[in-house]
């Protein structure tokens, strides 16, 4: 790849910047909910919808059947050339509390950010179809300009990232051969700042329980059996309550075992980035770090392990009174877990933990949704350095190399079960509410996430 | 009123039973629920519809509006003798979760318990509906057998007890005159048990309170944030779980201030009616009392003070996962009071001691749904020792006197604003399931309720 045709690719992305636009709002308007079994027939649609459009490249691609949503895997390969595993999702997070949308969810728009940045919104706008076609429209933009790839390509889009991969994993382990690759490329990640790109070096897992507290066997009225009957969310607030101490640590026991601080020279490296409560938690209306007390914010938020409860229902939630004392009561509860945790002993010390404190006459049932370990990345690994350098190119200030408190469980599976490593970029930012209502995207986040995935490409060829 | 007298209406009662039922029947089929807006042309239509029935007994009656759900007034007035006024309600709770039930709570049939006894089962079943039915049918009885009442009657049934009757008050203090009376007769109580027949001379009084947490000004996501942000759902339980010590004590200062132990011979009486967990828990499948340790259960039951919370949510609450921390979490708590709590001061002591609890970047709003004092009514007027004789004549087994441990907050209010004391006689049992799915009424709780009130109101009718 020469210079002049990297700038040729740059070029023509920028020139067909609105038809990569229209593109990724086609995506957007398909309502690909995988939490929600009403929107199974959406999934498929925009499982096929991304399939066609990636056929468009000229790649071989198809709409693969797995025991839930299915996946999409297009094949780009020439042979005798690095060979990367582009891996992304189309499903979304559900939109509730829809009455908190300035919008409907799946009609995208381009509109104005109140601080003048143009936003795409829409549910999924950045997680992760946004960032999806990032990488979709600069192979688009190298197939147009130069007729081929520079680097060979699987492309592997799954529909159920949002509610723990479950189908997919058992898919790729099935078809293992098929997705050989040199390493993979996530694009699922978020940028340091707006002007400071980032790779992702390290996730936090994520263990997802659910319990259901029982006591008696019906609904009961408060006035006959209040103070004699035992009532379920009396138990599940008494117990999820106790879970952190008066240092906001968590009081399960064992639950840091294996825990290690970060090594010195990464502390002090997070410390120079001096992530302040007015940068990260004021533009969510907040001012005080709720984690471990005496820890940096940037380690609270992704280099220390959390619990936190995502739901919680239990009784008469509707409107006006009722005086019931319910049969029972429920919580979603997650640990974002990091190097060190076994999500298996921590969900048996959870569990074990709500068991002893069940009173003898009622009872708990536990679900799972998800578990999945930590991640930390090989940062020696030589595409790390290409990239970077691409990503500080088309930016323009140095790229930070950093610790997701997220989890993208993915990534372990890829290493057990193909043996890759990842490559973690992306342009998300912290005020994208993802997961929440009005998710929006940069619009320069996509456009210039297209630019630096066409760096990127051409740099990554050059890696033997 | 000659013995030959009474004993026609009693004939008369059995033998038009099967109409009594289906008289009933028409009032449970209308879907009066006072709680949700939607059903508010079903109340109107429940009082319309009362007013009818009571007005076929040849009783001049009105539906009067009120700022709410209407009343229901009926005057039948001689002069020159005893003059009660009834009260009831024609409002239902709720209905939900509709999915427990095993018929639909509108269609009411009568069909068999487990055990053999026949039960009308129907949402208003036995609150209120089927209660207030029987004190209409004792009178349809009278009339039709002798051509007139025992005593002077004035009807008053209300369509807001469920929600608090915030605008029932209001109207009886604006028209007071109209309600002037010897004393009240409410039928919404219970027996003892299933053949013990019982007259409520206390009732635990109501505080109805409503929680708002917020904390991020919106939903974020938990990889992102978590650790770092507060959940407003870790506040709640945290508070909440707080509310009981380890003897079952409400930690709350103050909360048992001027809360006076039962006077000895009281307690040696309920000592003697034995209430254990057996008896009292096991039908609803539970056997450890969950009140105050070292308190008999039917105290813990109904002269204690006790909380309740009726209500939580908050967060992802659908199937599956969402790795959401809510911008905020809410929860409907309640407490039963009794003689000598001040409601006001209650109040006060929850919010100061929820508010004293919020993180400084937290925020908390409370909602108040009701807020009534305990009754306690006197042992000795009058009407109460024929009301009991002839309780005991019709069961044949002793009356008991006995506390509630529900709140009916009106008879309070007839008190403040009327200056009568109340009476409350009622048929319905712990196992009615009120206010529960599959809400039930015995079919020998209806026929001898009728029974009862036709001798009542003899007897009452000798009361000078």
């Amino acid at each position: 790849m020469s210079n002049a045709q990297l700038q040729s690719v740059l070029d023509h992305i920028d020139k067909d910047f609105d038809n990569s636009l229209e593109r990724l709002f086609s995506l957007l308007r398909i309502k690909s909910i995988s939490a929600d079994p009403a929107f199974a027939e959406d999934c498929k649609a925009a499982a096929e919808h991304l399939a066609k459009d990636i056929a468009s490249l000229g790649v071989a691609t198809e709409v693969r059947p797995t025991a839930g949503h299915p996946a999409v895997v297009g094949k780009a390969k020439a042979g005798g050339r690095p060979h990367v595993l582009f891996y992304g999702h189309y499903d979304v997070q559900p939109v509730d509390p829809l009455d908190l949308w300035h919008r409907p969810p799946f009609e995208p728009v381009v509109t104005d950010h109140a601080d003048g940045r143009k936003i795409i919104v829409a549910r999924g706008a950045e997680d992760d179809k946004g960032q999806v076609m990032t990488f979709v429209e600069a192979c688009r933009a190298w197939k147009k300009v130069t007729g081929s790839l520079p680097v060979d390509v699987t492309f592997l889009i799954e529909g159920e990232e949002e509610v723990g991969s479950k189908n997919f994993v058992p898919f790729i382990e099935a078809n293992k051969d098929e997705f050989k690759a040199d390493y993979v490329l996530v694009c699922d990640t978020g940028m340091w700042d707006r002007n400071t790109p980032a790779i992702t070096t390290s996730l936090r897992g994520l263990l997802y329980e659910e319990v259901k507290i029982t006591a008696a066997n019906r609904d009961l009225h408060s006035g006959v059996f209040g103070g004699s009957a035992m009532n379920p969310i009396r138990v599940l607030t008494k117990i999820l309550g106790s879970l952190f101490d008066d240092d906001n640590r968590i009081t399960i026991p064992g639950f840091y075992d294996g825990v290690k601080d970060l090594p010195p020279d990464i502390l002090a490296q997070w410390k120079n980035l001096n992530l302040t409560p007015e940068m990260f938690l004021k533009p969510i209306g907040l001012s005080i770090p709720a984690g471990e007390k005496g820890r940096l914010l940037i380690e609270q938020a992704s280099s220390r392990p959390t619990c936190d409860v995502n739901g919680i229902w239990g009784g008469y939630i509707g409107e006006g009174s009722k005086t019931v004392i319910p049969s029972h009561a429920s919580a979603k509860v997650s640990f974002r877990l990091v190097e060190g945790q076994d999500p298996a002993k921590i969900r048996k010390a959870f569990r074990d933990y709500v068991s002893a404190r069940i009173p003898g006459d009622c009872k708990v049932e536990f679900g799972d949704h998800s578990a999945a370990p930590a991640v930390a990345l090989d940062w020696n690994m030589k595409p790390l350095a290409a990239a970077k350098k691409a990503l500080t190119e088309e930016w323009g200030k140095e790229t930070v190399l950093m610790g997701s408190g997220a989890s993208i469980p993915i990534v372990a599976d890829f290493k057990r079960t193909l043996g890759l490593d990842s490559l973690l970029v992306g342009f998300g930012l912290d005020d994208d509410n993802i997961h929440s209502p009005n998710e929006k995207y940069d619009l320069r986040s996509f456009q210039k996430g297209i630019r630096s995935w066409a760096r990127i490409l051409a740099a990554l060829a050059e890696v033997k």
